[in-house]
C-alpha cells in the first residue's frame, strides 16, 4: 500500500482536522451544517501551462487554489466550511509534499477544514490540473450578481492592481517588492469581511478577472449600466511606490485581475452603512445607471474604454 | 462572449434545473439543505489515459463521472442533491456537446441537478480531466467503512462481473452482449437502494476496485479478517450465458472491479432484515472474522488468494 497515491493520502491525513473528513479512510466525508443555514458552493481548477507555468512554488499553488474558491464564497457573505481536493499526482514527491504544507497553511488561515477529495495518477508529461470545492454557509441569504438597479453605488473592498504588478515582478524573476508579490503569489480572499458586508449590497461578486470587466458583468447580470471613476480606484501604497498613480497605473490596476476583493452593488442610502460595517478600506468607484455597458471618467475627465478590461476566458 | 468555455457553459445551462445554480451565471451555487439531515460529500475525477482512453463515447464518460460519484454516496446510504462539474474544454465543440448530453441524462436519470462548476481551458494536446463533487443528504447516520465486527456477515447487492468482461469487450471492438457492455460504459449506481440498506449495516463502501480488495479494504479498516465464499458471489446471466461459472470466471469477476454495488456487513441477527429491505438481489458472500487480511473458499473448497485482488491505486 506505500503506492504514491497512499503516500499522497498519507500527507493529506496530516493536515485533517475535521472529523467529518473520517481521516480520508471511507468513501465520502460527513458533515452535519448548522441548522438554518444556506450552503454556498463553487468549484475552482487550475490548470499548469493555463493558470500556472509549473515552475511557481507548489505552496503557492496551493494556497492560490484555496484563495479563488472562498473568494467566490466571500463574494456571497459566506463564511467557510470545508473543502474537497481534486489532486493529479505528478512525478516529484517532494513537489507534491510542497502543495500540501501550502494546502495546509491556507486551511489553518482561513479556518476551512480538509474534508476529502480525490487523488489520481496523471499519464507521463501530462499538464497538471487541480481542483478544489469549497462549501460555505450563509445565514442571512447571499446576494446574487444580478441585482444592482440604476442610481445603486458600486465598492469595492481593500485595493486593486497589486496582484497585476507582482505577476509580472514575478515573471521577470525579481525578488522585490515584497507586497507586490505577495499579493500574486497568496492572494487573501475576503472571508472574514464577506458576510458583514453583504447584507448591504444588492448585487455582489469578487474581482478575478479585473475590475472593469468584473463590473461589466455585474452590470450585463443586472441589465444596466456601470461608470467607474478611474480616480477613485484604491491603490495600495506598496504600489504607488513601485509605479506612481497616474492614469496609466490606475487603468493597468483595473485590468488587471487576480485582485480577489469583492465588489459590491449599494444602494444610496446605504453607503454608510458598508463603510462602516467594513473594518477594513472600501471605496465608492462607481454607480450604476439607465443603459447598457462601461464607461470610464478619471475625475470630470471622460476617458476611452480600452480594448482590454481584464482576463477574458 | 462566444469564447469556447462561454459556449460550453451555455450548453451547461440547457441541462440546468434547480434555482439553486442560478443559472451558472453567480460566483456560486447557493443551496438550502433539507432540515435535520447530514450531508455527505465526495469527489472523483477521471483522467483521460488513465481511467478513460479517450475513444469511448463523450456520453459514457460523463455518466460514468456522475456514477462513481453517486455510488460513493448511495454506499453512505445518502440521496444524491446536486453536483459540481469541473471541466476541461477539448478541442472538439462536438465532443463537448456529447459530453453535456450525456451528462444531462445522467442527471435526470438519477435526478440529481448540476449546481455549479468551472470550465477551464486545456493547453494543446494535454491529457484531459474531469472532476465531479457530488452532494448528497442522509436523515439517519451513515456507517463508516470501519465499523464490521467478527461474526458480522458479508453482503453484496446485484451482480459482480459484468463491468470487467463488458471492458475487455469494449476493448476488444465488440458489441455483443449488450448488457455486459452496458454495465462498463453506463454503470448504475444504488442511489435508490443505498438509504434503505444502511440502516441494516455496521459498515459499508461501493464495490469500485474489485469485491475482494474492497471487501479486504473495510476488512483491514475494521481490525479484523474477512472470508468470501466465491461460489456465492453472484453472477449476472448474461454473464453465465457468456463466460460460464467456474472458480476462474468467479475468480475474475470478484477482482474486476467497477461493479459500483453496495457492500455491507450486517450483524447476523440483521441478515434477514437487510435481505428485506432490499427491493433488489443481494446476497451473502462472506463473513467477517477474528484476526486479519482476507482468506477465500469455494463451498468448502480453501481457495488460494490470488495476487491480484483489484484496482491498485
Amino acid at each position: 500500500m506505500a503506492s504514491a497515491e497512499q503516500a499522497f493520502i498519507d500527507l493529506l491525513r496530516g493536515i485533517v482536522t475535521d472529523p467529518a473528513a473520517r481521516e480520508l479512510r471511507d468513501d465520502a466525508a460527513v458533515w452535519i451544517p448548522p441548522a438554518g443555514c444556506a450552503l454556498v458552493l463553487t468549484h475552482d481548477m487550475l490548470v499548469e501551462g493555463v493558470h500556472f507555468i509549473g515552475d511557481e512554488p507548489p505552496g503557492d499553488i496551493a494556497w492560490k487554489l484555496v484563495a479563488v474558491n472562498l473568494s467566490d464564497l466571500a463574494a456571497k457573505g459566506a463564511r467557510p466550511a470545508g473543502m474537497l481536493l481534486g489532486y493529479m499526482l505528478g512525478p516529484d514527491r517532494d513537489w507534491d509534499a510542497a502543495f500540501v504544507a501550502g494546502l495546509g497553511e491556507a486551511a489553518s488561515r482561513f479556518g476551512v477544514p480538509l474534508l476529502g477529495g480525490d487523488t489520481v495518477a496523471a499519464p507521463a508529461g501530462a499538464a497538471r490540473s487541480f481542483g478544489l470545492t469549497a462549501i460555505g454557509t450563509v445565514a442571512n441569504g447571499a446576494p446574487a450578481r444580478s441585482g444592482a438597479e440604476p442610481g445603486h453605488e458600486l465598492w469595492v473592498t481593500g485595493t486593486i492592481g497589486d496582484a497585476g504588478v507582482g505577476l509580472s515582478l514575478a515573471r521577470a524573476g525579481a525578488t522585490e517588492p515584497a507586497a507586490l508579490l505577495a499579493a500574486y503569489r497568496r492572494p487573501m480572499p475576503r472571508s472574514a469581511e464577506g458576510p458583514a458586508l453583504v447584507g448591504h449590497a444588492s448585487a455582489s461578486a469578487d474581482v478575478s478577472d479585473g475590475l472593469l470587466i468584473d463590473a461589466r458583468r455585474m452590470a450585463e447580470a443586472s441589465g444596466c449600466a456601470v461608470e467607474i471613476d478611474l480616480g477613485q480606484v484604491p491603490l495600495s501604497e506598496a504600489l504607488m511606490a513601485f509605479a506612481g498613480e497616474d492614469r496609466a497605473v490606475r487603468l493597468a490596476a483595473a485590468t488587471a485581475g487576480d485582485d480577489y476583493e469583492m465588489l459590491l452593488a449599494v444602494p444610496p442610502e446605504r453607503g454608510e452603512a458598508v463603510a462602516q460595517a467594513a473594518r477594513l478600506r472600501i471605496t465608492r468607484v462607481g454607480q450604476f445607471c439607465v443603459g447598457a455597458g462601461l464607461s470610464l471618467r478619471d475625475g470630470n475627465a471622460v476617458v476611452q474604454v480600452p480594448q482590454h478590461l481584464g482576463y477574458q476566458h
